[in-house]
């Protein structure tokens, strides 16, 4: 059984990778740059787009596209935003998935106004295993940790926290409150993607968050130059 | 691509089903009752079974079976409670799956001393999406949620709040430091799962944990009543 099964899961990311090239050459087509922001359930994603996109980022026009299992809630929550917000359940025809994949993704591109955004942020689902498996089409990954949760994630989730570009470790207000050491963290992420740009941020009192801002607005720059 | 996506996890859930059939009869045979144990990432399952275990379920011989996608960090928290720990890692030779099924146990199952416990407690991959759907072999499942994921869970991840017996709300102590509403999140489970028992604890403090242990402890003589 064991073997037919990685056979299954190679042809899908195979296919995967197929269609989220084809994402791509769509997003390039229409100068349109894409973040992938990944994290367990109730890390602060949202909160964090929230707190972020109030203020907006600068002339950058920007849309959301949400990914969950089922439900609007987090949709629900941008709305007040007055930016394209577009819903992707992964309940809905695709059998209930745990992560978002890139034929997902490419189901939803016509609800999604692609000639009126410049960056597209895609909440991908809650989840530190398979997200990191599946590229969208996708120019950057952000991982994002919450305090909460421990500070040992990195050794149990490696390729979640080697997949991404930014590491953004949340709720740093709860830090008097809970047994986090963020030394250990650091520890520990080093050792499955040494150096890794990081930034302590709390979505609840806005602490960290302009940083963070700066670094969603300079992403379409950094996109667009040559690697190396 | 997706009819036959659909197919293929249908076929799976099936022999996971067998699988667990074949499970269920070896922890009869021995007289082990199981216990599945869910949540998020960082919600606290160990730390939970860390304190619970430390002074064990009165005349029970307790045994834990941990999942982790890799690495050993929860099984090394368990050892100084001198009880019989397994790892079983989903990432070695599983392809690194997000939840534990019926054909992973299994194949653990002979480095579980069976015949020197009475209560099998099976520590899930932290996710909340797919240890749901595959079941193990065990008599019943709990699920862990921390008040610091937010109150909205049981809308946005409601087959994993419906596939347990009992929800454990865990870290109560920060109640006062984060946004969450005991009452919205009841509101939300009752939506999935109508009067499903549920506890409030705090793994840190020790608060509710006799309450838990307590349930623990009549696990083995629910699991034999007949049912209804």
């Amino acid at each position: 059984m064991h073997r037919v099964k990685v056979r299954v899961v190679e042809d899908a990311l195979d296919a995967n990778n197929t269609i989220a090239r084809a994402n791509r050459d769509d997003f390039d087509r229409h100068g349109v740059t894409v973040l992938n922001v990944m994290s367990a359930p109730g890390a602060g994603k949202t909160t964090i787009l929230e707190r972020v996109l109030r203020e907006g980022l600068g002339d950058l026009r920007v849309g959301v596209l949400e990914g969950d299992v089922q439900g609007s809630l987090d949709a629900d929550r941008l709305a007040h935003l007055h930016i394209p917000v577009t819903q992707l359940n992964t309940g809905n025809g695709f059998g209930g998935e745990c992560h978002l994949d890139a034929n997902m993704v490419r189901s939803a591109l016509p609800a999604i106004p692609l000639e009126d955004i410049d960056l597209l942020i895609v909440e991908n689902v809650g989840n530190l295993v398979c997200p990191a498996e599946f590229r969208l089409g996708e120019d950057a990954r952000i991982m994002v940790a919450s305090v909460a949760e421990g500070d040992d994630k990195p050794g149990k989730y490696p390729l979640m926290f080697r997949a991404c570009e930014l590491v953004v470790v949340n709720k740093i207000d709860l830090l008097g409150h809970v047994d986090f050491d963020m030394d250990r963290f650091d520890y520990h992420l080093d050792a499955v993607h040494p150096g890794v740009a990081r930034m302590r941020v709390s979505a609840r009192t806005g602490e960290g968050l302009d940083e963070l801002r700066g670094w969603l607005a300079a992403l379409p720059d950094r996109a667009a130059a040559p690697a190396g």
